[in-house]
């Protein structure tokens, strides 16, 4: 095995944990010096590789890398590129090519959802083709949870237990202010297509009667006079009614909630969002006083509040990609299985990339109640081990303590641009 | 000293730690069992004392009171409900005395913000005159940090440590992202007449170019022109733009973003909100893309990212307050003072009632930098050690373990009727 460079990227969204994995993909590369040379890193993603630039990771220390495992967001930098077929824009996979050739880069890890799994099977495929083969392994990564294969995602658990500890909160504040007060609140999560996100809030209830007393899914067709006669039936029973919506929640025939219809001063449609047209609603209907929440990128980004289960498989599929690497192994995704046994256990197995590509995981039917707006036993078994345990950031001057990198670019050895 | 019972109640928007001020209350009273005889609580506030609806705390075990200490929102209940004037509404206070008397209440202690201060002196000086004399003590709480006197007020320190943190995670998800995606992120916080809560999120910048890059005071009247500019150029320079806008941000004759007329698809006219109106802006201006949240009451039902000054501080105010009752004082509030050395020191002082009530404190200017969009240094000052420290709460199956309270009602004694 001759000694090669690794290229590692971060794609899409980014979440948590992302940064945990590649934590584990360098520092577990770094025990490997005799295999693996340096580890670059894409500035901005799969961009930083097509425009030759990258960044050594070679010239931060290893105090910093270990503080990657406790810094949400992209410390490298993500992108929203999504590479072509090949049909379409060979150039651009053979300039990967050529960048990983002048770098004598022999691994790829790509640390994304379901279009990166697809980008990398490319690579791996093309890349033989081309007479340059490189070692392409998947890194997965997605607060949505919809990869196939993998019993769950990394960043999800904790974006799962973020939902559910804010609705918890939310919940308390509302029940002691629903005498006089609001007496609706909703939460708007992401999940535009897999319910995945808003499904975990029913970890915040702990006994009937506990909020989230509705939860809208994508997957399930919205049916306004239903929820409205829920909502009633809620605020009747215990005084409030916490609402907590996917953003995809859609009617029946895919209309989404949140583009229905506003229109701003100018007659200009409207960015909508649904909590807030669910709080028209039941305001139009009952004239309930309301409050909503739009958690956004404060869900995804919070770190302080990670599970810890969470940190540590981010970590894990980034330790075992390289372990995969320096088997042999080419177009494969670590996954993550779960054990058989009642007390949660996990385990790491290989997924071919063929099988994890373009394949869209949707909350099992059998996770959501009959009526549509909660979780059942099942689907809390399922949900409640991803957010076990608190992996707490270290703190300075009252916020975390988040790594920053010197981000020292490598000397660039093409002499063609390439433009995007 | 005939031994009496007090009557403590939570008055208007909770926060992460007024519980805790409960606990101060109720712990210390239990020291004193010679002085004081029971605590009751109002449920949902000062209409518990109206309708003559008060939870008897004795009969919760010291354990679940301890757990008060890290439970956020009003574990008795809160209301949104002031008192008229005597001039008006006479038989109220009449109310209040007449069950007071009949519950042998000797204390009266109000958590709650400026209402409540009133609210508090009144009751004081008409129970006087009305031959039934009741120490009322006021203990202060609102995140709107907005009361004279006390230099800070519990409540704040964790609203400004959840928004300085929010802040700092998501801008490093925005930062990661702005290659292809996002380039503008605006976060909406709470604060209707004072830009306290906005300000605090300065601290989550260490260095120069460190987000956020804009907060917008309600102080300071918006002027669309000069926030554009702003905007531009800091995405030109950093890439990306992270603004922090209070909910009261205003134009110069008063009127408030978020009323800046947004319709519904019937013509209604919407609940506006500052993030998505100054969103809307900024796209129509430059085509940036952007991301919004709002965080609403999870901003200050976020006891799991408290401050533990501001949890100490809540915890002292109620403890306060029982020793000034017992120490024969009537009418005052325990302020908190800070010391002038250049570490954080605070104690607990009296302040009378009569120079509290009322007076609403705005961030001074000289807190605010020239040009209207950020804190100074001496506003840093001002902000950083309220933010110090986390006290985390325990955690049960993923999620925190908050004080559930039996809630047993204390036995009616008036046969009257009375309705709010």
């Amino acid at each position: 095995m001759t000694k090669k460079n690794a290229f590692y990227a971060q794609s899409g969204g980014v979440t948590a944990v992302i940064n945990a994995s590649a934590c584990g993909v360098i520092e577990t590369a770094r025990k490997h010096k005799d295999k693996i040379g340096k580890v670059y890193a894409g500035n901005n993603g799969i961009i930083g590789a097509l425009l030759e630039e990258m960044i050594d990771t070679s010239k931060e220390t290893p105090k910093t890398i270990a503080a990657l495992k406790h810094t949400p967001s992209g410390a490298f930098g993500s992108c929203r590129y999504k590479l072509k077929s090949v049909e379409e824009n060979r150039a651009e996979y053979e300039r990967l090519i050529e960048v990983f050739k002048a770098h004598n880069i022999g691994y790829f890890f790509y640390n994304g959802g379901g279009d990166s799994a697809d980008t990398c099977l490319k690579i791996s495929q093309l890349s033989e083709s081309m007479g340059y083969p490189i070692q392409a392994i998947h890194v997965p990564k997605t607060v949505d949870n919809d990869l196939p294969f993998t019993d769950n995602c990394p960043g999800f658990g904790s974006v799962a237990k973020y939902v559910a500890v804010s609705t918890k909160e939310a919940a308390l504040d509302v029940a002691s202010m629903c005498a006089t007060s609001t007496k609706v609140f909703i939460l708007e999560v992401m999940g535009r297509h897999a319910g995945w996100i808003a499904g975990a809030s029913a970890l915040a209830a702990q006994e009937e009667g506990d909020a989230p007393h509705i939860i809208l899914f994508p997957e399930i067709a919205f049916n306004k006079e239903k929820f409205l006669k829920k909502v009633q039936r809620t605020v009747k029973k215990n005084g409030y009614c916490v609402i907590v919506a996917s953003e995809g929640a859609q009617y029946k025939d895919g209309t989404f909630l949140a583009d229905a219809g506003n229109v701003d001063a100018f007659g200009h449609k409207q960015l909508g969002g649904v909590a807030p047209t669910l709080a028209t609603m039941v305001k139009d209907e009952f004239g309930y006083k309301y409050h909503w929440a739009l958690a956004d990128y404060l869900q995804r980004a919070a770190r302080h509040i990670a599970s810890a289960t969470d940190v540590e498989q981010a970590y894990a599929v980034g330790e075992a990609a390289v372990e995969m690497a320096l088997a042999g192994k080419n177009a494969v995704m670590p996954a993550i299985i779960r054990g058989k046994t009642k007390k949660y256990k996990w385990t790491i197995e290989e997924a071919p990339l063929a099988k994890v590509a373009n394949v869209e995981k949707m909350m099992p039917r059998n996770y959501i109640t009959r009526d549509g707006f909660g979780v059942t036993e099942k689907g809390r078994e399922y949900f409640a081990p991803l957010i076990q345990g608190e992996d707490y950031p270290p703190y300075k001057n009252g916020v975390p303590d988040y790594a920053k990198l010197k981000k020292v670019m490598v000397e660039k050895k093409l002499k063609k641009k390439f433009t995007i």
